[in-house]
């Protein structure tokens, strides 16, 4: 079974975001797999995709904070700047944190569920200052 | 063809454990596919997986050895801390390195193996001082 | 339906190279899927694949630029130092960057095509100064 939809998500602020119950809600209107795997690609390179911890919210404060201070956007050797001082670091933590994930999908009483660790949450890393909406390509396949 | 099952991995110490064996075993017991790929998803988010050398175990020595100067326990910023100067670094890492891996598989001899190239391990990074048992999440689909 | 194939890259000099053409063409000449997903594994360990910017070089110059500042070849901690000082950070961006990527696939047409944003491309980071070629495990399923 094969089975693909995009989610549009709104626009957030710079920093990191919770979007797992978005994409359970868009995962658990496909049909239904005993077994699966749902892949979720972000179609953008200045954003990013990540499974962190779903709980304290300083945990996603914390890795911005420590991403903004590990690339600055002023670096006197950058030579992509038109954008502005938030692009090029963007385009550094979309591939340090990747735009992609692979997550383990089974139904329970015939709705999709992620079956992720009870403390894994998706996080959308939003690292534009306006980033606008972001759009995500999802597909499952399962049995 | 879909297979799931767990497996949980012994409690290691903090640092990056070759972990190709244990996968290789799980692998062998699940029904052969002649082309697959076996999805191996991590569930926690104080630990990572990811591919690198299966030789010299300075490698691995030496990854842990940048990432704990990369990120120090004790940076004066972070929130989230309650749960001990190893926690947050280990949250950094698990997002910087990932928490999944998607492997090629074939079956030889009617024995599902890894695809993967000459040197090419997996590797379980524990970021916490006293991490525990950890459990994976394995996926095979193939044909 | 599922289909593999190996592609081989000629050497690149150390630094990030779009190869999307390359893996596009061979995707090209697979069995055409209506929706699927091609894996593309990278079967080394010290160069790496990732999602980016398609359109500016300075991108690509500005990302190699950063992670040579990030991971210098002489760190005095390090041991695996026997294969020159390019070595041992490669290794790290292997792992940082990661060495694979599973991409959405549609037929348009009868011809495969990678589903992507407008601005993404697939990155080769070439992190020896001599790599030499690369070769990619490609797998391709769908239906």
């Amino acid at each position: 079974m094969w089975h693909r939809d995009t989610l549009t998500l709104s626009a957030r602020k710079r920093g990191f975001h919770l979007i797992s119950d978005e994409v359970e809600q868009a995962l658990a209107e496909m049909p239904p797999v005993s077994v699966g795997l749902l892949h979720v690609q972000l179609l953008h390179t200045s954003a990013s995709l990540t499974l962190n911890e779903n709980a304290d919210p300083d945990v996603r404060h914390d890795m911005d904070a420590f991403l903004r201070r590990l690339v600055p956007g002023n670096l006197p050797y950058f030579r992509h700047t038109l954008e502005g001082d938030d692009d090029m670091p963007a385009h550094v933590f979309a591939s340090l944190l990747g735009t992609q994930l692979t997550l383990p999908v089974e139904a329970r009483r015939g709705v999709n569920r992620l079956a992720l660790g009870t403390w894994q949450g998706i996080w959308l890393g939003e690292h534009r200052d306006h980033g606008g909406s972001r759009r995500l390509c999802l597909t499952l396949s399962g049995e």
